[in-house]
């Protein structure tokens, strides 16, 4: 496997007060690390996931991904991009959900396991399980070389995050969803897409860095938007589609360093139940790059405004959504749709970031959480 | 299709404070009734669903689920049934993700709905963009004859709750569980499931009702509990396997009537994020029928005991755990494995309803909720 020769000082903070602002905005040096010498003349070979992964993408009929946590999160988008753009069914389910259950194994179908450390419990436990139910063949997508998941997996993508100190994972998360982005282009390919349209999305994935270099220069006004939620207790985070994920994500931030209890939900269900909650005590974080969501939500609303909830919306700039009473809108620049859920993480980092410094938590290191989970 | 046939008085509450306890109570009622001429000399017929239903689940090789809200958790419990019963995949999806999605459609699939009043708004454009997509068929379940979706299903099987008037679904969730075990078992049948595991399975449906009755036995004992939550602003549910869906139907209920924020995890999930939230406000719920789990549970919280976490266990008797500082436990029968998801989900309706009372709120009809869900 390709190994990563990127050199990180993860000794030194440099000019950051914690090492999770650091990798914060490392990601863009991260993600250009990652696709050094695996994107060529606008396209991408498979062979970067291992030397037999053309045969293997070419027989491929499903995916089954397991992961935890913030990994879990990068399946999920996964499995949005897998069904859109290669049409290949893609099932996603926690590692120690999969492993304690009697499911179902499709044929010919590659298992996927995400992990930074390469040695999380349950998902090591899931890719020995899926080994004996006869898939096809195992892929892994990790940040450190010579880890168990990697020796392993026929086949494996090293992220090259490089180290990443915070507990809450931040660089391992967006160079991960940039390794499988380019697998589904792969298997795209390998299915037949038109060359232009992998062209485009190879163009798409190009721009990652550039984009979240952009993102992060909203730093301060996210800032200012974080001494808001320093005072609350409570916060629900909506998403849509493979935005979704990316609410759960940002949800996950919020909790692990700040300590709200942060919950997502994909946008459609606030009728469902969770309108019940919203007072002003309860601020609702937006993640929707398009108009139309946000129009629903608007109406959705509207009945709740009286008891003073409030939005925070993180949305296009074209989609021209403007401030008013109870809603914050933060702009954010992102020109291709398939790349969005990548560039959307950052703003959500960055508030959850703000917020435990303003709150005073320890940042890199919170209470009760390790790094990696490398026991049940 | 068969419609129900029984009566309800809808408009009277009889000896209880709401409708919603009335309607916990009723549950064995709803659920005899559900089964009623649907088992005969210990065997369920395929024609329950639909008079070309048997033709249908032989030829079935994918299920896709697809519901909102409450009825999403029967639509999850199922995917557990499904896979390790009848060993056919089986996926589930919230209809509103579903719906603005470019998903994969399996070959020879059912496409199945779940809906209270079968008119969900997003649930129906669901089943509507299901047809185009070329799905097999259809199958529908349903509380109120004629509705769209049973109209518009190719099969269709009625539970027969009768008049649900609380806003929080109680009894509509059950019988919707019930239908789907026996949908699950026909499948099972049709693909040559031994003729004495089906008598057994059988045999456990027939006992839901005796088995609710008795979990309804503890219900002083929990209205004891209720008074530790009644001050509390969160908490978090806990559950594995079939029992994940159950907690996060727990979860919802007490949102939704105490609008205490409470949010469900997969158990194994805990030290991947939620751990860092537990403290003494943050009591912590547990599901879990076998030992197995808890002993993973209880060293797991070790570590936040210091903090105060509290955990309130719903275990099977057999399992003898202990209640010990910290650890509050409610013993629940449940002789059959399969059936226990149904039979654990009345304490947790139980716990939501007096923690509700406590607090004063308005049960029946909770702010910011309407009882179905028609528009997005």
């Amino acid at each position: 496997f390709e190994e990563s020769t990127v050199q990180h000082d993860a000794g030194d903070k440099g000019p950051y007060r914690h090492y999770m602002l650091k990798e914060i905005y490392e990601q863009p040096t991260a993600i250009s690390n990652t696709l050094e010498g695996r994107i060529i003349n606008g396209d991408i070979n498979s062979e970067i996931f291992g030397v037999n992964a053309s045969d293997i993408f070419d027989k491929v009929e499903a995916i089954q991904i397991v992961a935890c946590g913030t990994s879990f999160h990068a399946a999920m988008v996964t499995k949005y991009w897998c069904e859109s753009i290669a049409n290949i069914p893609c099932h996603v389910e926690i590692a120690s959900e999969y492993r304690y259950r009697v499911s179902y194994t499709p044929k010919n179908a590659l298992f996927i396991t995400i992990s930074q450390s390469g040695e999380t419990a349950d998902t090591l436990a899931a890719l020995r399980l899926a080994k004996e139910k006869g898939f096809m063949a195992s892929l892994s997508i990790c940040n450190v070389p010579g880890s168990s998941l990697v020796r392993e997996s026929d086949l494996a993508f090293m992220t090259r995050a490089g180290a990443e100190i915070g507990v809450a994972s931040t660089k391992a998360f967006t160079t991960q969803l940039t390794g499988l982005l380019m697998m589904v282009v792969c298997i795209a390919k390998q299915k037949g897409m038109a060359k232009e349209q992998v062209s485009q999305l190879v163009a798409s994935i190009e721009s990652i860095p550039g984009e979240i270099k952009h993102a992060l220069e909203k730093d301060s006004l996210i800032e200012q938007m974080a001494e808001d939620f320093s005072e609350k207790h409570h916060s629900l985070f909506l998403g849509r589609g493979d935005q979704y994920p990316i609410a759960m994500e940002g949800a996950l931030k919020l909790k692990e360093i700040s300590y709200i209890h942060a919950e997502a939900y994909a946008a459609g269900e606030l009728k469902h139940g969770p309108l019940a909650l919203i007072d002003h005590e309860m601020p609702i974080v937006v993640v929707a790059p398009k108009n139309e969501l946000l129009e629903k939500l608007k109406s959705n609303m509207e009945e709740v405004r009286a008891r003073g909830g409030q939005l925070y919306v993180f949305a296009d700039k074209q989609a021209a959504f403007k401030e008013e009473s109870g809603v914050k809108v933060v702009s954010i620049d992102s020109d291709h749709d398939v790349t969005a859920p990548i560039i959307y993480t950052i703003p959500l980092q960055l508030l959850s970031y703000h917020v435990a410094v303003i709150k005073g938590t320890d940042v890199d290191q919170p209470r009760n959480l390790a790094k990696s989970v490398t026991v049940e």
